[in-house]
C-alpha cells in the first residue's frame, strides 16, 4: 500500500498508487524504453540496443537506493539511469551505451510526473462526474424545497434547497472545466536534452521528439519547458480553485448538519468515545483539503522563477508539491461525491427553521411593500417596531406588523395575507436554478 | 496620488488610481445609478427618483467616514448607501426610498470591484502587448547569438539568446492567454439581492438584471455568485502564474547582469552610496512580485469555503487581496516591459563566456561522438581525463581530448575540427525558437 | 486619512496612520537626522552640517515624486535622500555633502520600517490588554455557566462557558507573548553602510552605530542584517499565529451567534437590506484577517533566501507585506477586543440547547458507568437502543435507558438520578479553567 | 524504507522513519499503554486490564486497513482503537472494556504526533550542531579572506568571507534558538477526553493526566489544546524561518559556485548527461525546502480557526502538513551541514574577482575621501569621469582618478596609495564577525 497514515485524509488509495514508487519507476522506465524505440526507429541507436532496454523489468530497481542517490545528485533520474544502465550492461554491454541517449535527467522526471498526472486526472474526472451527477439529481429533486438563506450565518429570506445545490453544481462544473483545460495544456512531453536544444541528436531532434511523444501518447509541445513551469502552475492552481469549491460545499453541509440546524446530513463517521455521535467525516476531508491546498499552490508558484535553462531549488521543490495537490484534490472530490450521493435532507426541518424566525426574515419584503407608499423612513419605523415585538417573543413579526392600522390600510389583502408565506418571496430562484443546472439551454 | 510609499514597488501609478478610493466610490455610484435607471426602465421605481439618484456627484462622499463605517458594519456598501440616501433625500425625499432598491451590499461591492478589474486588466493587456512585442523583436534579432546554457547555474552546451528569449515569449504568451481568459469569466455582474433570488423584484429580477448588465457593459452570469468565488479565484491564480513567469525572466536577466557574467543588462537604477553601480531595479520589482503574489493567491484560495449564501470572513478578506494581486502583477509587467525594451545585450561577452569554459561544455558532445564506437565506459574514461586536464588549467578540453590517439582514430576529421565549435552543437534550437515565436505557423 | 476603502477591514485608522506616507517619511528623516547628529558627535561630520540637516522639515517631501523615483531606483530611499540633499543644499551647500554620510539605502528604509513597527506594536499591545482583560472577566463571570461542547460541530458532553473563554484567554496570552518576544528581537537598528562593514566610517563604525541606536531608542544588534531577515520573519510569523488565534475566537462567536444556536452575540452591524438583521461584523474582520495573514506570512518567508549582501526581489517584497500583516493583525485584535467586551451571553439558551439533545450527550457517561459492570459490548447495545429511541423522538435518552431493567440494577440510585444532569459531568473543567486563567498560580 | 521517491529531496531517511506508519502506530500504542497504566495506578481501571493492553505488540496492526478506516471516520484513531480493542478482547474480553478509557481520538493522534516531533527535533538539533560548528570553523578560518560584497547581485566594496559566514552563523543560531523554544512549548501532552474536561474520569482527571504525562515523558500543559493550535503553529512557523535562513545560505553558495564566479563550491552531484559538470545538489535541496515550506506554514496557519471544542477541516489538515514541514526543514539542515562541512573556498579567485572590477568598487571610498574637501557634487563629477574611463576598459578606476591633479592635491599620500587596497576599506568587518560568532562576549 502506498498510502501513509499521516496522509490518510489527504489522498485516496487509488491516487496514492498513482504516485507510488512503483508507478514513478514504471513511468520513468516507460520513458526510457519509448526513447530507445523512437531513436532506433529514426536510426540513431541500434535496434538491438533498444530491444535490450525494452526488456528491463521494474523489479530490478530498488526504490530505497534510488531515493538515497537522489539526495546526492539532486534528482531521482541519475540513480535510476545508473541502475538501468547497469542492468542493460549485464544483459548486453554494447546496449548500455545507448541508455538515456541524448536525454537529460529532467526529461525523464518531468515526463514521468506527467504520465502519473494523466492517470491521476482520469481518476479525478470520474469522481467529478459522480459528484456532478449527484448534484444535478439533488437539485432537481429539491427544486421546490424551501429553506432559509443564511448570510454571515444569519437568517435571510428563503431560497430553495434546489437553488443552493445548483449553485454548488455550477461552481463544481466551472472548476472542473478549468482544471481539465489546464490539464490538457500541462500534460505534454518533456524532451530537450542537456540544454533544451536536443543537440545530441543533431538535426533529428524534432523527429525523435515526435516519435517519442507518439509512443507515450502525449502531445508534443512547441519546445521543451525545463525552466518554464507555467503550464504545471496553471494545473496546480486550478486544483486549488476546485478544492476551494469543494470546501465551500463541505462547509455548507457541515453547517446544515449541526444538531441545532439539522437540515441535511452526510452519513458521516462514528466517534471513538461518544456513542450517539455521527461526525461529518466526508466534509472534514474536503475542508481539510481546502485548508491545505492553497499553501501548496503558493509553494508551487513561488518556485516559478527558475534559473536559466534549469533551476536550482524551484524545480526540485515541485514533485512533492504537485503530487500532494493532486492527491488532496482527489481526496476531497471522492469524499464529496460520497457525501452528496448519500446526503439525507430534511425538508420539514427546513420549514420549521423558517418558521422559527417568527417571520423576521420577511422584514425585507415588508419594506419593499410599504416603502413606496410610506417612504423608507416611515416604513422603517413600523417595521422596526414589529421586529422588536417579535424579538421579544410572543407574537410573530407578521402579526405584529399587520396589527398596525397604517400597514393594513397600505397593503392589499393579498399582500397582507401572504406576507409571511415563503413561497411568494422566492423571486427568480427557480430561473437561476435552471440556468445553473443548464436546463435553460435546452 | 493613490500610490503609497510602502507599496511603491508593488503597483504603478495607473493601477493605484484604478483601485483608489475615488475609483471605488465612482464604481459603486455607477452601480447604484445604473440600477436605478434599469429599475425605472422596467417600471419598478419612478423615473424621477432614478433621475435624482443619477444626479448625485462623487464629491459628496467622505472616504474616511465610509471606511470608518465599514469597520462597524463589515462592508463599505452600508455607509456608502447611507451617505447616498442622505444626499438623495436632501434633494427629493420621495426618491430616497428607491436608492439601492432590491440590491444587497455585496451586489454593490462585488460589481464595483469587477468594474475596477475591467479597467486594471486593460492596463495589464497594454503592458503585456509591449512586453510581448519587445520579446519577439529581441528573439528575432538574436536568433544567431550564441551563449552558454546554464543548468543549476552551471555551464551547459550552448544555446542561442534568441531561443532563450523565445522561451520567455512563449511563457509570457501562455500566461497572458490564461489570465485574459480567466478575466473574461470573472468580470461579470453581481446582482442577486438579499438571498440571491432577487426576491424584492418579484418576477422581474432577470429583466432588471439584464438591463443593469447592459448599462454597466458587463456580461450577465447564469446566477449570482455571492458565495461562489471560483471565477475570481481563477483570475487571481492566473495572475500568480503570470507573475511567476515574469519573475523567471527577471531572475535570468538579473543573473546575466552580474558583473562576472555581464551578458545582458537592464538600464537599472543608481545606488545611494556607490557611484559606480547600476542596480537591476526593474528585475527587482518583478522578482518582488513573484515573491509576494503566491502568498496572496493562497490567501484568496483559502477564503473560498464561504458559508451558505454570504460568507463571514472569507469574503471580507478578498477585496484587499484581489487589488494587491492585480496591482503587483501589473507592476511586474510594467517593469519587465521596460527591462526588455531597453535591454542591452553583449554577444561578444557571451562568446567569451563560452570560451572561458575551455571547451568543458562540449564534453557531452564528445561523449555522443565517442561512445557509439568505444562504449560509454571507455569513452567516459577518455573524457574524464580531458576534463581533468582542462580543469587543472593550461590546455582546453578539446585540445586535451584530441591529443589522445584513440580519439583521433575514432572521430572523423570534421568532428575533430569542430568539436569545440558551438555553432555545430545547437541541435534544433532554431526550430524550437520559431515554434515558440509562432513563425512556424505562418 | 491613510486608510483606503478596499483595505478598510484590514487595518484601523490608528494603524493606517502608523504606516502612512507621512509616518514613513518622518521615520526616514528621523534616521537621517539622528545619523548626522551621531556623526557630528563622534566628529565625523561638522556639527553645523548636522544642524542644517536637523532643520529640515517633513513638508518639503513630495510622496508622489518619491514613490515614482522608487520605481526607477528600486527603493524609496534614493529619491528621498535626493530630495533631502537638495533641501539641505539650498540651505547650506557645504552641509549637503554630509547628508546620509556612510549609510546605505537599506539602512534608512529598514530602520524606518522598524520605527513604524515599534509604534504599531504599541497599539497592538494596548488592544491585546483590553482583549485579555475582557476575556478574563468573561471567564470568571461564567465559571458556572453550562453549555454544550461541540466537536466537529456536533454536540458533546457539557463544558462551562467559563472554560471555553479561558481557552481563548490562554491562546491569546501565549500568542501575544510570542509576538512581543519576536518584536523585541526584530525591532533593532539597521546600520551597515554599502557592504555591511561601515567601511566609510573607518574604525569608528561601531561608535557611530551605538550613538545612532541611542538616539533612535533602538537596540544595536550584533551586526547589520541586510540580507538576514529571520528576525522580521519571526515577527511576521508570530502575527500569523496570533491572527489564527483571534480567528478561532471569531469562528466560535460567529457560530454561537447563529439564529439556531443563539448562545452568544456580538453587537454586530446592520444589513443594507434586511431590517431585522445583526451581522457578526467584528468576527468577520477577525476571520478575514485569519484568512488573509497566512498567505502574507508565506510571502515573507519565501522571500528570505536573499542574495549575498543585499537581495534582489526578496527584500523589495517585504515592506508592503510587513505593513499588511501588522495592520491586519491589529484590525483583528481591535475587532475582537470590541466583540468580547460587548459580548452578550445567554446562559438560559445554553441550558435549553443541552436539553434539546434529549440527553444524547450523556451517552458517553452512560458508557463509563455501565461498561465496567456489563462489558463494553453489552453496554454499547443498551446505549445504542436508547440512542435510537431518543433519536426517533418522544422520550429522552436517559428515560429510554433507565427504562431498562438491566441498567436499573447496574447503576446506583445516585447515578440513575443524575445521569442527565450536566453539572455532575464536568470533570475537571473548573480546574482547567483556573489553570488557563492563571488563578492556580496564586 | 519510509521515504518515497517523489519526496526524496524533501526528507531524509531518518526523518522519514520518524513519521513512518510504524512509528505513528508505535506512538499511538505507547499512548494507549501509558494511559492504561496511569489509570490502573490511580485505580480507575483494573491492573490486569492494563497489563493485557500493555502486552499488545505492533505487528497486529494493518496500516492499510487503518488508513482506509481513517477516511471513513475522519481520524486514524478510531480504526486503530478498534483494532487494538479487538486484539485485547481476543486475549481477555474483560480488559477490552478499558481500552482507550476516558480518552478521545484527538488525545491519541495529537500526542502521537507530539511523540514523533520529539524524536524528529532531536535529529534536527544534531544536524544543527554539525552545521553551526562547521560555520564557526569556516568563519574563523577565513577571518582575513577578502572578497567582493555583492548587493542586488552587483559588486560592492569588499568584505571578508569570514564575515559572510559569520552572518550565516548568526542567522542559523537565532533560527535554531527560536525553533527549539517553540518545540519546547509545543511538545506537550494532549489529554482531555470527549469535551476537554476529562469528565469520564470524574474528579481524577488531573491525577491521571499527570501520571500519563510522566509515563510519556512529556510536560503536562495547563489544559487540553484540542482546538487551540497556536503552539504547533509557532513550531511550524519557526521551521519556516529556519528553512528560509538555510535557503539564504544555499542561495549564496549556489551563486558563488557559478562557473563565472567560482569562489566557493560544494562537492555537489554529477549530471546525467554532462560529464564535466558538478551540480550544487545540496544547495538545491535547501533552496527547494525554502520554496516549499512557506506554503506549508501558510496551510497550517490558515487552519487555525477551528470550530468550538474540535474543528472540522482545520484540524484534519494538520498532520500531513506538520510532518512535511519538519521533514523538509530537516532535509535542508542535513544538506547544508554537508555543504558547509565540505565547502571548498578559493581565496585567490575572490581576490581576482575584486581586481576584475578595475577598482570600481572603491568609488564609494573615493567619494568619502574627496567630498569633505571638494563637496559632494564636485567630487561626484571627478569620480564619474574615472568610473567612465574604467568602464570603457584600459585603465583602472584608481589610475584614472589619481591621474587628476585636483584629486592628487586633495588626498594624502597614504590615501592615494591605498585607494584601491581592499584591506584598508573593511571598516569594522572583523568586529561584526566576532560579535556574530560570539567571541566578543568572552
Amino acid at each position: 500500500m502506498s498510502l501513509r497514515l499521516l496522509e490518510s485524509l489527504a489522498t485516496t488509495e487509488a491516487l496514492a498508487d498513482v504516485f507510488s514508487d512503483a508507478a514513478v519507476l514504471a513511468s520513468m522506465l516507460r520513458f526510457e524504453v519509448a526513447l530507445a524505440r523512437a531513436e532506433a526507429r529514426v536510426g540513431i541507436i541500434p535496434t538491438p540496443a533498444a530491444d535490450v532496454i525494452a526488456g528491463v523489468t521494474l523489479d530490478v530497481f530498488d526504490p530505497a537506493a534510488i531515493a538515497r542517490g537522489a539526495r546526492a545528485s539532486g534528482t531521482i533520474t541519475i540513480p535510476f539511469v545508473e541502475a538501468l544502465t547497469a542492468k542493460v550492461r549485464a544483459a548486453d554491454p554494447a546496449a548500455a551505451t545507448f541508455v538515456h541517449w541524448g536525454a537529460t535527467s529532467q526529461d525523464v522526471s518531468d515526463t514521468a510526473l506527467v504520465l502519473c498526472l494523466v492517470r491521476a486526472l482520469g481518476i479525478l474526472t470520474a469522481d467529478h462526474n459522480r459528484l456532478a451527477g449527484a448534484l444535478r439529481r439533488l437539485s432537481e429533486g429539491h427544486a421546490g424545497t424551501l429553506m432559509l438563506a443564511r448570510t454571515l450565518l444569519q437568517p435571510a429570506p428563503p431560497i430553495t434547497f434546489g437553488l443552493k445545490v445548483a449553485g454548488w453544481f455550477g461552481a463544481v462544473s466551472r472548476s472542473e472545466g478549468a482544471m481539465a483545460s489546464a490539464a490538457r495544456d500541462a500534460c505534454v512531453l518533456q524532451f530537450g536534452g542537456a540544454s533544451g536544444t536536443l543537440a545530441a541528436l543533431g538535426s533529428q531532434g524534432l523527429t525523435v521528439a515526435s516519435e517519442l511523444a507518439r509512443q507515450l501518447e502525449l502531445p508534443l509541445p512547441d519546445a521543451p519547458w525545463h525552466a518554464h513551469r507555467d503550464r504545471l502552475g496553471s494545473l496546480v492552481a486550478a486544483c486549488g480553485v476546485y478544492t476551494g469549491t469543494l470546501g465551500k460545499i463541505a462547509r455548507d453541509v457541515s453547517l446544515l448538519m449541526q444538531y441545532e440546524v439539522a437540515e441535511a446530513a452526510e452519513p458521516g463517521g462514528p466517534s471513538s468515545t461518544m456513542p450517539h455521535k455521527r461526525n461529518p467525516a466526508g466534509c472534514a476531508i474536503a475542508l481539510a483539503a481546502a485548508t491545505r491546498v492553497p499553501g501548496l499552490v503558493s509553494a508551487f508558484l513561488s518556485g516559478m522563477p527558475q534559473e536559466h535553462e534549469r533551476g536550482v531549488g524551484g524545480w526540485q521543490a515541485e514533485a512533492a508539491t504537485v503530487a500532494s495537490v493532486v492527491q488532496t484534490t482527489g481526496a476531497a472530490l471522492a469524499a464529496m461525491a460520497g457525501v452528496v450521493e448519500r446526503l439525507s435532507v430534511d425538508p420539514e426541518r427546513m420549514r420549521e427553521n423558517i418558521a422559527a424566525t417568527h417571520g423576521l426574515v420577511f422584514a425585507e419584503r415588508a419594506m419593499m411593500l410599504l416603502a413606496p407608499a410610506l417612504g423608507r423612513e416611515a416604513a422603517g419605523r413600523l417595521i422596526a417596531a414589529a421586529v422588536d415585538a417579535a424579538a421579544r417573543g410572543g407574537e410573530s413579526f407578521v402579526a405584529a406588523l399587520t396589527a398596525n392600522a397604517e400597514v393594513v390600510s397600505t397593503l392589499t389583502a393579498d399582500d397582507l395575507s401572504s406576507l409571511g408565506t415563503p413561497e411568494v418571496y422566492l423571486g427568480v430562484a427557480e430561473q437561476f436554478r435552471r440556468r445553473l443546472i443548464g436546463d435553460e439551454r435546452e
